[in-house]
């Protein structure tokens, strides 16, 4: 961390600096410049300190050096996860695509999906018994209901499931039934429910918020990995820009990003990313050929007719279209798709 | 809702059409353009319908007419919703300054803040025993110690205290304690959270979330308000966007907005909206010039000593000269400082 | 074009803007909602005609039907535009690499790169002689000396030559040497210079803003080809959003959008769209698999000693290392590198 | 600027970064801390060296220390720049507001508009005869014949007027019209028009543009007065960001920052800034409360048929009104209007 300070300080407000930071365990390092003199401060900072060392007499400006993330920094582990869920592995050559239904509505839905995405190729299926909605009185799922229709599809399926927990109350009861536990974009800082997900034994999904910098996403996964829980990937579902043609704007450059700064496997959903069904193929392959881990794709029997994110959803038709011309972009980059 | 076709759709595809909303229990009404057929959607909408039809074969877009918030909005309540809270009344011709320090960190730090922002005209202590971090390594508070602190402060000082519930687990035991629960920024989604301070008896302060737009917030006040609890203030806060000078954009013409669309009180946040203590004072006074029903303001003995947000939090002299500042603008305005 | 009438209108206002509309020449459609009542504008409207209709008493809102972009459209040409520079082809299914430095700066660095980029593949030459500086105190360009050094590279490779010209009065100077004219992203609403560009006979191409809609981005190509210009190529290089990590976002999905709306060819800058040389070949492999027309690349002898963006160019090793990962992911999606 | 190194540089990138400083006038100084080691650059740097240094191996990141602007930066100047144009004072104890419609679209609209603000106490006409359209097929204004409406209502109310320039080529012909210059927001980075009106006598006004940051804002100021022109004032107009209910988010927070960087006068546009006729009095009022120099609104005759930006434009009574509002709220800071 380094403290610049205002031009025209006094040599009193330097001394007051640099014994203050003594006192606080740091050492100060003074280095004059033409028209700044700048003090690094030796030690073991955190983030919270830039705000306090920003009052003191004399100082224009603190600027943060080291990573405030630690776990889930590449310095820490250089070598990536790879998380096995049942015979599935993510975060390794093999790219994972999980597909279904934004939300679990009836077992004939979720069944027929559940078929149809395991047939073109799915390794894991996706459904929502627990549902953010923005309107109180829009769908908000079936609850446990839900979770025993995913159940049932696993079963028949043999496919390893994913699903949403919105409430730390819920992590007990959602961890019973789901493979991977899914922290939706609304709660990335929710901080509670990061704990909660974070004393399980579950592999857990972290998407982006809407708002979140690649920063306080990787701080929101160390919140899981804290607790003891290294099983975390992550999730670029689309940004909060200016742009109204798409629901948001996917962040390609995220997936290079987080594959430089960190560890973790990093999924990617053009669905919500984009909100529009006919973007959501051009975007998983520009996910793929960018080095994604693994898709993240909602399908649905009849788009036309669902209770939620329709308008994004593919037909059984274009999700097999999708998976054929995944496979070559894959290859291109030297991936697989199982 | 509007459905606007396809240019060169066909004649069946509109029969279709028709014929699908009248199932659903809509009727349609056709209105041809120059360019566009366009049908209007006849009925009880909610937002989900949109998604629905713009999967219809021959749809273009969706254009949705009416607005989703009911209860929170004018036209449901044409009268401005005053809060009483003790003494302390929130949305009428009174303002209310809300202040204290960001966190409460210790038993003589929070009382000489209760004591200083007192004599300086606040009519309500703030103070956090549960923080949000970004980082899970920072400090997040001291949880029902700070509590019982606050208990004390209000013991003493005879103000009512306002503080944050972060998790729908703890509303039980912060309303055994606060006068006003205090929604965050991140949880303004947080809809398990919506819920349950909407089941209690207690005033919430919502606070607007770093990216959401007017309307989902209001949508987020919605889901307070249809559990029963009509004590509803919304307090901005500041917004994100590109600007790095200041922690976040703080967003003044939500003010008026508010003031038109809804009956709900709104309170200023200056202190988390511009993130630096110099520019609390001007945008405090435009606040209130812009018709705001009250402020929060972040004050502490040694900002510089601060453990959260010291860079943002006023002394007791610049929270005096505040005060003293404020009063003449509210007067302008037609307005009183109690 | 829809107007949205107030709840409570009175039927002097609903008679009153049917009368109005007809002296303008329109006709007003009435269309009555559960909620609300709409009258539907017929005629050619225009995107002005919103604000001026939102004046009117008893109106709450006015929503436009019509897309505004016309020539631009594929409703106006479904086939695909293709451009013809020398031998070269932009917009078919070959794609179309250029590259060299973000700046002409000496005789020797921008043939040493000339001739690198074309030996890996490039097949247009970039370089800047005029160039836009946030800082009136950096470096802004060589001017005419940097077209003379471009046209001897043209000579000595065969290359077309692709530079911008960012102001009207240049266009004369700037056509005589280029073979593509070059409209930034800080001029994308420079609508002097769009009409200049417009009537040369040159292809342009149109880098989109970075704060631009699509729609605006399209509209501002509207200028170029109402002029008569037909030869108009877009270019996507990033839009400004709050993520500080990169320079700019990638807005890869304005790939397939462009080519949905519009028969345009679309080219990519990862360049600019991210500021970091280590994000460049992700992201061209990802536009390239989202349907990207050609890449525009930044290359320079010497990164580490350009004079403008050197963070951003890559040496030839890595630009080699681009175009050999290039060519399989454009086969993978049916495209070929010439 | 600060050098930061990569965790495991090795000695020999340190010695060959200092050598590398060393030849090009610098000198480096090394700072060791716990987790990273430091570079400090001493001499006259630059913002583009950011970029070049950050190629140097060995390197993580830069980071710049010094303000880049300088005529503008209270640094230089401490004292506040006061502008006289005619009689009116711009930058000084007395505010001032400038009046008049969007776009002058005939003798009698602009004569009658001028008229009307005169008496309500505007002290400057503005109108623009050259304007900027999103779209080539809506209005851009009268050209020459606006200037020559313009001159007339000046001579007929000794106003001095303020009109918009949009291109380098019409520095000369609108300069010899009007008193105080206009760069609008889609030209704030047109360097070319900034020299251009830099090396006139006339006063500028430089509205920020819509996505530039604080910084650029002044850097952009930094080229009109490294030209010689001292006479500018900037003109916050709003900013884009993801809320969709105002045309642009007001940033009233820019007016207390710019007061703090720069000597330069500030002005509020709310007509602008909000799009929404009813949002201008409470932003003016905000606007004024927060410390602007002055105002500019539009007014119409008839905003319900204005060629342009009708739906944020205030009648003769709104105007009125809102002159009423601000005389109160600009005394409440110690500010008269004239």
């Amino acid at each position: 961390m380094f403290i610049v300070l205002r031009q025209g300080h006094t040599e009193g407000e330097l001394t007051e600096i640099l014994e203050q930071l003594t006192q606080m365990g740091f050492s100060g390092h003074v280095s004059q410049g033409v028209e700044r003199t700048v003090v690094g401060v030796v030690g073991r900072t955190y983030p919270e300190l830039k705000e306090t060392l920003e009052m003191w007499p004399g100082v224009d400006e603190v600027v943060p050096i080291s990573r405030p993330h630690k776990l889930s920094g590449r310095e820490f582990q250089p070598q990536d996860t790879v998380i096995k869920v049942g015979d599935v592995t993510i975060g390794g050559e093999v790219l994972v695509v999980m597909a279904g239904p934004c939300a679990v509505e009836t077992e004939e839905q979720l069944l027929e999906a559940a078929r149809a995405v395991k047939a073109a190729g799915a390794k894991i299926l996706r459904g929502g018994a627990f549902k953010p909605s923005t309107s109180p009185y829009s769908f908000r799922g079936l609850g446990q209901d839900g979770l025993d229709l995913l159940a049932q599809a696993r079963q028949e399926t043999g496919m390893p499931i994913i699903t949403e927990v919105m409430t730390p109350q819920d992590v007990e009861l959602v961890s019973r039934y789901a493979d991977i536990l899914q922290v939706g974009a609304r709660n990335m800082q929710n901080f509670t429910l990061l704990d909660e997900v974070g004393k399980t034994q579950k592999p857990v999904m972290l998407k982006r918020g809407m708002s979140a910098t690649i920063q306080e996403w990787l701080l929101s996964a160390e919140y899981i990995l804290a607790q003891g829980n290294r099983q975390v990937m992550l999730c670029e579902r689309g940004i909060r820009t200016f742009e109204t043609y798409t629901r948001n704007t996917m962040d390609i450059s995220a997936i290079p990003i987080i594959k430089k700064l960190s560890h973790l496997p990093i999924i990617a959903d053009p669905s919500h990313g984009t909100g529009k069904w006919h973007l959501v193929t051009p975007l998983s392959l520009a996910a793929v050929a960018a080095g994604a881990d693994g898709l993240m794709i909602e399908v649905h029997p009849r788009p036309d007719q669902a209770l939620k994110d329709g308008a994004q959803s593919l037909t059984f038709d274009n999700f097999q279209q999708l998976m054929a011309q995944v496979v070559p972009v894959a290859a291109s980059v030297g991936r697989k798709i199982a």
